[in-house]
């Protein structure tokens, strides 16, 4: 006897459809309706088709459209009457705008439940070598729209900085349009907003670390100034960039060794 | 032909056996050797036994002793001659213990990789319902040293709540105890540093969230006013606190709807 809909959110990882954990695979054989999106966050190995393998049945690929504008009401629907599945890149609240679906269906008595996923979130962390505490607040480098350009991304780097805390720098993607920022490009925009702005945040002798397709089985993690940085292949994307704080004995260690950072940076610990 | 050995960190995730990602079991089921350890965090439901039943081989358990007193020396003689694994809970280089494990082996010339796990860092940041790019650093509230208490976790939510800032507290863990800090316990030390110093940073009228057993089919999630969450039912480890900063009319609707806040704190928008 079912009286109340179920919608479970369910974490997909990061690279691809091997990333979703036991307990996500077994919430999704069990539902009556699959849904996924994959415009929150690029997976860049995903196949949709081996993913309906894994679950035994068919997924349904939901827009930005239908969860922004649309209220995600077809997933809300399905979970009325029955188990439903939402899988999602990353660890699935990450997105705001998950959370307010989420919000949604717990308004209409719809029980909801969270199954989590590795995510960029943490796996900078490790990836970087840089401890976990010491990261302040993190930051989208947005494509620029139109003539604006947003001066937060500058200004988050700037104020972590003065803390000695490292930030994080997602870069935007458009995954309508299949654009995903690189490395290079969230350097250079930075550096034009150094231009502008002049407080030393990004220059020469900067230190920085670019990672590329986190949770793949050949990421390409690389740290070392701003200019061999910018000009290092990363391949393909997603990319993400993290600018050093303070650092510590081991986690210059890790930057030389891990992330082939030049040998003089251990200079800075002095 | 194998001329070089490999040292493979795997993330078990939040809860038990079943938060393997199926990338991180086809790496298991290949290992010529696989060791876990389980001091840095507690999975709570996590039973070895099963998780050798998934693997198809034994696991070795590996002692906070072993990792960083003898410096991780049987795993590194495996993975010298072969393809080890280490099984880690949450996603597996958070602990800076293992990210010196890591250096170790590359000195060494073992191949590392990583295969990410679902992590507190991130599934907090869901379970809050709070945006994750307005979470500041993060701090652990450690159990008292004798009569030395530390005065960081009082500050780092100061210094987090003048920018508008979320503060995410991890609560101490003593796993060779079976000691887990609750909630109840983070609030009270944080109440005796607050008569101490006196910058009102827990007060009667202070917002806070706590959480308990993320990843679980049932966590508890419950925010309002620190009497209230301190004498709120948590249930078992491990705990977690939230500190919210500044907040957004979406993120205090989450706080309402996702955790019990009381519906007064939409007046604290104005």
């Amino acid at each position: 006897l079912r009286v109340l809909g179920e919608l479970v959110f369910v974490g997909l990882g990061l690279f691809d459809e091997k990333d979703i954990s036991l307990r996500g695979v077994e919430v999704i054989r069990r539902a009556d309706a699959v849904f996924a999106e994959f415009y929150t966050s690029m997976m860049p190995r995903l196949s949709v088709q081996k993913l309906e393998e894994i679950a035994g049945k068919e997924i349904k690929i939901v827009s930005r459209q239908t969860l922004e504008e649309e209220e995600g009401k077809p997933i809300l629907r399905e979970a009325q009457k029955g188990k439903a599945a939402f899988l999602v890149p990353g660890d699935p609240l990450i997105a705001t705008t998950h959370v307010d679906l989420r919000i949604r269906a717990e308004k209409q008595g719809i029980k909801t439940r969270v199954i989590h996923g590795a995510s960029i979130v943490s796996a900078i962390v490790g990836l970087s070598g840089l401890q976990n505490y010491k990261y302040g607040r993190s930051v989208t480098i947005p494509f620029p729209e139109g003539d604006f350009v947003s001066e937060t991304p500058y200004k988050v780097i700037l104020e972590n900085r003065v803390m000695g805390l490292h930030t994080l720098c997602y870069l935007d993607i458009k995954a309508e349009e299949q654009k995903y920022m690189t490395i290079k490009e969230g350097l250079q925009s930075l550096s034009d907003m150094e231009k502008r702005k002049k407080e030393r945040v990004i220059i020469l002798s900067t230190l920085v670390l670019g990672a590329a397709r986190a949770g793949s089985n050949n990421p390409t993690v690389k740290a070392g100034y701003v200019g061999d940085v910018m000009n290092h292949d990363f391949g393909g994307p997603p990319h993400a960039l993290v600018f050093p704080g303070k650092l510590h004995f081991m986690e210059a260690e890790a930057l030389i060794t891990l992330a082939g950072a030049p040998d003089q940076i251990r200079e800075r610990l002095k």
